[in-house]
């Protein structure tokens, strides 16, 4: 009922960085498209089957550097029931590699509706007495716009079934402080969002020391991140913005305590394309990925 | 790049109400679950083959009563590749039949990855050079947390490919005021997103005075409502929360202008488990999800 899990998976890889799984199809190198276009055809299934390729060969060269990693749902959406299919795909590899999985979709609704939500990834689907797990994941990224009912059925799962969840506190893009950055009362939103979150995080508190409600902090806003880390002690902080968004180590840093602990940093692009900068080849893509996923983990650990 | 053509089929059909698609496995007829079950298993794909039997009952006894349908996400994301592909065969039906067709996914995310979701749902696909729609529908919700950049790729494709949003301003869920009510400056939050709905909405006006930026506005507030209505004067409101939330025909007044038109109310369970209100058997579901229809559009044009 924590998100234990995820701070043994740092501590052992003494990492506290994720990679995002974002596979757009101009990420995947050429040659990888081209193969697949010519076994599957231009099309759906071949953007797809190029994507596998791309996600298992990124998950080949990470899983034993990175602790986690992070599909962005939208891009495999964005590939109709193909996209899907090799997001499940992805899941269950990673899953076999010992990867943590944190599926980002940001997900909200009324509470009946959050309900299925979360049954759909952290928990289980009844038919009429037969239990179904249709993509079980380890945490998922939900948005806190309807209040503590949207939010609820997750952390209900997340008691019952050792997951975790990450809500969208203060997020990294350009825009997102035409709403989070209001002041209502004497404080932003985005503290009082971190406030229901310390709410909903109440009674999940693991021998980690935190519970299983996380917050999406943006690297882009460090200084509203170290107001974040006092406001909510218990709650792991899953950090966007690094690198190709433009937050680096420094900025970063706010998001972690003392000790070391209490973020973990996405890099989506900034793995993903690591073969496009420098001397790398197409065909080096995981290895240039590693290297980036080393060289992200060595430029964050250094600043703790 | 409007919602002229849902306008167009309200009028039609002289009904400012959409059928909700949330099937829960226990809204589904229990003959018909036994059904799909022998045939393909108690398992993800029984109770997928039974909801679409549901499904395709249902809108061949709403579509010439119902403009618009509304397929809930989570319910068929909860059961995995099976439920997207229920999903996707239940857009195609109700296209056939000629409703207009407002998908609830509630996505959200920064810019690059809205741009994602948005093509996954309005727009289209590129795979180097072939152009895909993996799941084409006229519009769908979108949550405003994360400000501009996260909703403007929707917008863009609104206008690019004549489709529409509906952005949550105020939810109809009882925790909806945590947030959304709250006050900064001198306005309630849900006033802010309204008038980013009218910036997001800017340029977009179509025939019909609406333009393709609309608001979810829950029927469970009226007096919020009745603010909303004069903000957001271009903006279509969908309204959720009519029936088995507890909002009336009373409560979904002040959604609509004087002149009938400005919103579509919607209801889900209302209408799926009519059946099972009065003296209906199980297999008279379609006919009782008809007769409630009808009522509804009578209740509802009765206020106007």
């Amino acid at each position: 009922m924590s998100v234990d899990l995820l701070v043994r998976k740092i501590k052992e890889k003494g990492n506290p960085s994720v990679a995002g799984l974002d596979p757009k199809i101009d990420y995947v190198p050429q040659y990888i498209r081209d193969k697949a276009y010519a076994e599957y055809g231009k099309s759906l299934k071949g953007a797809c089957e190029a994507i596998w390729e791309f996600n298992k060969g990124l998950i080949d060269a990470l899983y034993d550097v990175v602790p986690a990693v992070k599909p962005q749902s939208a891009f495999y959406e964005m590939y109709g029931l193909n996209g899907e299919e090799v997001l499940n795909r992805t899941i269950k590899y990673a899953k076999e590699k010992g990867l943590y999985i944190i599926l980002d979709v940001k997900r909200n609704d009324i509470g009946s509706t959050a309900e299925a939500y979360s049954k759909a990834y952290l928990g289980s689907v009844d038919i009429d007495g037969v239990t179904e797990k249709p993509c079980d994941v380890d945490s998922v990224t939900v948005n806190p716009y309807l209040g503590t009912d949207g939010v609820k059925p997750f952390v209900d799962d997340c008691k019952a079934l050792d997951k975790a969840i990450f809500a969208l506190v203060k997020t990294s893009n350009p825009s997102s402080g035409e709403l989070q950055d209001m002041i209502a009362g004497d404080k932003h939103i985005y503290e009082h969002v971190a406030e229901l979150v310390n709410k909903w995080n109440e009674g999940t508190t693991g021998a980690s020391g935190y519970g299983a409600v996380g917050a999406v902090v943006g690297a882009t806003y460090p200084e509203q991140a170290a107001v974040l880390r006092q406001i909510m002690k218990r709650s792991y902080f899953l950090v966007p913005g690094y690198g190709a968004q433009g937050g680096g180590a420094k900025g970063v840093k706010p998001c972690f305590n003392d000790d070391g602990m209490g973020a973990i940093v996405n890099s989506s692009r900034g793995i993903m394309c690591a073969y496009k900068k420098g001397d790398w080849q197409e065909e080096q893509f995981a290895e240039a990925a590693r290297a980036e996923a080393i060289r992200m983990r060595e430029d964050i650990t250094g600043i703790l």
